[in-house]
């Protein structure tokens, strides 16, 4: 029996409570499996590590995580840490993410159900078949460069930050967004994103992404996009940007939360911070090693609806699932996860609708619904 | 009777086209008017002129742009001088707006005519009413700090860019969103954008923008979101940002394309560049002095439809209207002006619809779409 290492790191706001039922599907998956077996641990970080211990991330939990296969998390902060704290939750991320080494952040935006396209912003001729995978380059660029902030010499009354890549960098990052291209039947496209009629460091992208892509990966199909354009896209006609978007740190900052509320609700969507390209061998063979990643909702701690039970579990669960595909090689669980949640949000209720919770005009319980996904399994 | 020194741009591709009938516009105003007078003068910019003269911007377009109260231009650009060329039109505009100090980019997102709803890729219900203009840093941050290209010594691998902004930077482009906001009445709130959760100039900017507002504005309402948040709100409800979105130079490049799509077509919207708040003193009054600026179209050139005489010239149009209210002090006839392209774009031809051009269904040509507004007016 192979044996996984998984920490779990609730968080703030809703964070508990949306883990506490994707842990129950992580349980569910390991007690059907004959060869499997998860370690499941949990620590204190975010906002409520600064309460108990005075910093967001604690060094057991750092221990812990660079410890573990694989991290679910729920997600951190809340007006108690907000923008004047001097410790703030957000640190305690950005230092993770560093000390991890998770370069590659992905973030899939698509319906998880068609029966969910009534609640897109965007008309159903334009959102209908949207299936965009983001890939952001996660600890370079102008996040990690030198910066200075006003008030400190020289030159007091200003403030600067370096957007800064290195060849070495790019082509890692390159190399997850084919990994994952090429995992899809058929290969998906990517569209590589940049300013390259501005920046230096858009230059040097967009060159080495050319470059790697063809000598490496020369059956992948590969456009460039200026960002200005692709935020435009990604509204006005998103299926031309469907496959893999490929960009930087700040430029998918911004596109990776503008692609997200296409699906209607951010309560649906998963995402995987990776250490490195997603494993591809099989957890079976001899040779096989976890890729460390971090696994969260996208969406924030909602300290509104906290403790209401009301929460949206579905983009915790499906985190799990890409957790299950991408750091430790399971693919069939990941899909049968994915599949139980359509089944759950296809299946009409008495009322003729889909079971949803409250985000999505419904009124399932956090716990209900995580219990009719495991049921579904 | 007061003299207007005009210059016009028409550029490359549909430009010529455009301008033409934003033109006539402009003369139509001078000719009903007894007290202003508009010198107009056409010169070379962009793509035509690297093939004319070797370069985008030669020194007697510069020339000629430095002694005018304000310029009209059309679009510049095509596949001619594409990303791989040596000289390269947008060169020429970055050269030609540091050179002005054109340090404020505007750009109005709304709909020019409620019968243009249908239009929009996001749902009637929450693209009504959108109404928001963008007030962009345009000679600052990233843009213009230093970088170094990769290939160069040291460390050849690496390419980076500076973000950059002074105290004085951004006192003065929060003067003119404050400008702007007061004009409206009652006046407009203003929402800043940043990334001050991770950015020393974002948090120089906040601070700035929060300080003078108090200061010199304490009646304008000002409230601050992080710039993946705010991309987010554009698409799912754009009417949260109506007002006036206040950002730097890169941010104001990415959130004015995105949210210049709600309206539908991009041949709709004008903007303007200034160098100095608008001019809200009367033309008539002795110390009267213009206000610098560019106004243009926001769409590009169009190349497969240039020569056709099928492009959209509202959005030059519009950008006349801008560049008399602005520039010149005469709100008068720019409302007139943008009151004339409501009308006809509301008035229904035989077969029920509006006017309209190509890009919106129709199929008026570009000089009969401009006739008619000059029709009206
Ligand atoms: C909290 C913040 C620093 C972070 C980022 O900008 O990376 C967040 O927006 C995200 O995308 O995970
Ligand atoms: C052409 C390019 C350099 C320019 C910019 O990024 O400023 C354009 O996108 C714009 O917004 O006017």
């Amino acid at each position: 029996k192979k044996s996984f290492r998984v920490v779990i790191l609730p968080g703030d706001g809703i964070g508990p409570e949306v883990v506490a039922e994707a842990t129950k599907v992580l349980e569910a998956v390991a007690a059907a499996s004959t060869d499997i077996d998860l370690q499941l641990e949990s620590h204190d970080f975010g906002g409520c590590a600064i309460d108990k211990h005075g910093v967001a991330l604690p060094d057991s939990t750092l221990q812990a995580c660079k410890e573990a296969d694989a991290i679910l998390m729920g997600s951190i902060g809340g007006p108690k840490w907000g923008v004047n704290s001097k410790i703030r939750p957000e640190q305690g991320l950005l230092t993770l993410r560093k000390a991890l080494g998770l370069y590659a952040n992905i973030r899939p935006a698509n319906f998880a159900s068609d029966s969910l396209l009534d609640n897109s912003p965007l008309k159903p001729a334009i959102a209908q078949g949207v299936d965009i995978i983001v890939v952001r380059e996660l600890i370079g660029g102008v996040y990690f460069g030198a910066r200075k902030e006003s008030g400190v010499a020289p030159d007091e009354d200003t403030a600067w930050d370096t957007m800064i890549y290195s060849v070495s960098e790019i082509q890692r990052i390159t190399r997850v967004a084919a990994q994952i291209a090429l995992a899809a039947h058929p290969p998906l496209p990517i569209h590589s994103i940049d300013k390259a009629n501005v920046l230096a460091t858009s230059r040097l992208w967009r060159k080495v992404v050319t470059e790697t892509l063809e000598v490496e990966y020369p059956q992948l199909k590969l456009d460039h996009h200026l960002v200005d354009s692709a935020s435009m896209l990604i509204v006005a006609s998103p299926r031309k940007l469907n496959g893999v978007i490929l960009t930087e740190n700040l430029f998918g900052d911004i596109l990776s939360d503008e692609s997200s509320v296409i699906p209607g609700s951010l309560g649906l969507l998963p995402s995987a911070s990776l250490a490195g390209a997603p494993s591809v061998a099989d957890y079976k063979s001899a040779n096989f090693k976890a890729t460390p990643g971090i696994y969260e909702p996208i969406h924030g701690s909602a300290p509104d609806i906290a403790g209401k039970g009301i929460a949206n579990p579905i983009g915790t669960i499906l985190s799990a699932a890409m957790l299950l595909r991408y750091s430790l090689g399971l693919d069939i669980p990941a899909r049968a996860i994915e599949n139980a949640v359509r089944v759950v949000l296809d299946n009409e209720d008495k009322g003729g609708h889909g079971l949803r919770t409250a985000d999505l005009g419904g009124n399932l319980s956090t716990k209900v619904m995580g219990a009719k996904i495991v049921e579904v399994l």
